[in-house]
């Protein structure tokens, strides 16, 4: 038994676990990209949730950030963070709590696309004599929110924010459709949809006279595939740090970058069936079938042993809330790996996101093997 | 503005939502077919993880209860629970958290479905002299574990449990496959066969001199379905307490019955697309797509007003972490209700176990709507 295998053997499963090397490899990788490309990396943290995570990821290890609810940014801003956007639309009843951040010291931003929006904005700012700087959002792959780059609401919503003194600190994109296309050169075309999306708004808000000193783009797939990022000033990614199923599908890393796996441990066998069940079900896993629409469906993950060697052909197949069934990729039934009960193995997850949301910490495997395991919290909620 | 209103206007959306009326009738109906069928109730309080859903669930408030994880025994058993069924197969690096459990009064009892688990068990009585009564799990329908009701290891299994003095607690089904047919006759099938493999592995293990006092069957919809339980002890069904869109797309409920909703806001407007965005995604809603096989496939959920009324015809279409898109049923684009910023929703949940999992507490609308809303936590993990 390997000093891997004994420390796992102590782990009550299923529990979320995190290979630090993988992460520190693809952390070091996207941090070159970005410096290659002169930009600014803004991590975004909604994939970890963990203080330690983010101490790792970010530039000097408190460097611009991205979260996706208030309760991040709070987190955050409370673990020493001192630039934070909250990169969804806000709404009048969240301005409280962005006010009362702001207030504690952290410069947080917020992202808006209406001109509703940006009026309680200029309200708030006006009424409680503070800044509140904000990014326009703006539609680059008709994937969810923004403006299109040429309305000419932008100018509208700039000139509002910068005359009641919230402030318009740049605008933003996020081509989410990106994960859906597979190959560098087509994520590609989407950092490049990006890219002319956000600096003719630049051009337009600048050309109104209004300041817009940040340009802001990034997806994990086009963060990776970008080769010219001449006008944005700076990128926006998160699943990079830990990588999954989904990402390894459209070609943005390989298998083995995957950093994040759910321990499980064999509590019974169907022979017939050619099944093997675990206690992980989606309750562990999420439920995120992200490779379902791609050209390899995953189903609930690929199965690797407990030391991380994926065992060739074995897919989770099926999920209940605390069962997971393995089988062959194939369906066939026969014979599979002798796996007794009690025995450890580890999923690759569709999505990492999702998956490590059900957890309340990770297990993170040292770089060094012999090291004792650590374990980081994460959080939740909003 | 109603005072209902008014009180959800004070919270921070995402959140959850309970009407306690609707859990108390669900409640009351399930309590009232467990009588009249002459057996005894064991909700699975893996839908709520509740202390004070629990309260409202059990029979006398602290009866019998089926848990799916560790840490919903330990839980429950803190708060008073004394008869807890952990209801997913064993393995023997559970068995220390089992034996601690017990021996703090709780009467927890195990499930498995092989000898090796039952000769783990059995080592482990030995070892601490201490009872682990145990269920051994029966197949009724192909879904996931069990024996089938012939099988000689069944006789093995339980005359080592026995021997052993870990004692043999009774036989289990569930008819997983349930959820996969639609109707009351459909989900009557599956309670006979719930039934009919239940009691003849009950009559082989009494038929070779061992015990067999406790026959368990059950899921919500055969627990809903069900005629005839002669030979049956107990009756157990989870989501039956807060219901949910699978379950009535399966004629299980209706969607009045559905006692769980996430509350949400207005985040934005694409009105070319058709699209109004809110801030709740599939971290709030789960991933869980439950209806996306059923005859009426309700995507993300179905859209309601902050009351509760159900829009006609308005789904969340799609998902991404923090965001969803609500639309029209039928994709067109064109006129939608008009929704401001700010204004609040409710979406009714495809999967009520997976929706609630997303969030650390219910905010529980009061059966009287005038009382204060009340927050009851929960807990998740393992």
């Amino acid at each position: 038994m390997t000093d891997l295998t004994a420390q796992l053997a102590h782990l009550q499963t299923p529990c979320l676990l995190l290979d630090e090397a993988k992460m520190a490899r693809n952390v070091t990788r996207m941090q070159a990209r970005a410096e290659q490309l002169g930009v600014t990396l803004r991590p975004h943290l909604k994939t970890s949730k963990s203080i330690e995570v983010a101490r790792r990821t970010l530039t000097g290890g408190t460097g611009p950030a991205t979260v996706s609810t208030l309760a991040e940014a709070e987190a955050f801003a409370a673990a020493g963070l001192r630039d934070i956007l909250y990169a969804v639309g806000i709404t009048p009843h969240k301005l409280g709590r962005v006010l009362a951040l702001r207030a504690s010291g952290c410069d947080l931003t917020i992202l808006l696309d209406s001109l509703p929006q940006a009026e309680a904005v200029a309200a708030a700012a006006r009424a409680s004599g503070q800044a509140i700087p904000s990014f326009i959002e703006i539609d680059s792959d008709g994937h969810r929110g923004g403006l299109q780059a040429g309305d000419a609401a932008l100018i509208e919503i700039g000139k509002l924010l910068e005359d009641s003194g919230a402030g318009l600190r740049g605008v933003l994109t996020h081509a989410g459709e990106s994960y859906g296309v597979s190959g560098t050169q087509a994520h590609e075309r989407f950092s490049e949809k990006e890219r002319d999306a956000t600096v003719s708004a630049a051009e337009a808000l600048r050309a109104a006279g209004l300041p817009c000193p940040v340009v802001s783009v990034g997806s994990t797939p086009t963060a990776v595939a970008a080769r010219d990022l001449t006008g944005v000033t700076e990128l926006r990614a998160g699943v990079f740090a830990f990588f999954d199923l989904v990402m390894a599908g459209i070609g943005a890393c390989s298998i083995d970058d995957i950093a994040l796996s759910v321990l499980a441990t064999v509590i019974g066998h169907q022979p017939e069936r050619g099944w093997i069940l675990i206690d992980a079900g989606w309750m562990a896993m999420s439920r995120d079938r992200g490779t379902a629409a791609q050209a390899v469906d995953q189903a609930y993950g690929l199965v690797c042993d407990a030391q991380g060697n994926l065992l060739e052909d074995l897919i989770l197949l099926k999920t209940n809330q605390e069962h997971g069934i393995i089988a062959r990729r194939d369906g066939a039934a026969g014979p599979l790996p002798d796996f007794p009960i009690g025995a450890q193995l580890r999923i690759l997850p569709n999505h990492a996101c999702a998956t490590a949301a059900q957890f309340d910490r990770y297990h993170v495997l040292p770089a060094k093997g012999a090291a004792p395991l650590q374990e980081w919290p994460r959080f939740g909620g909003w």
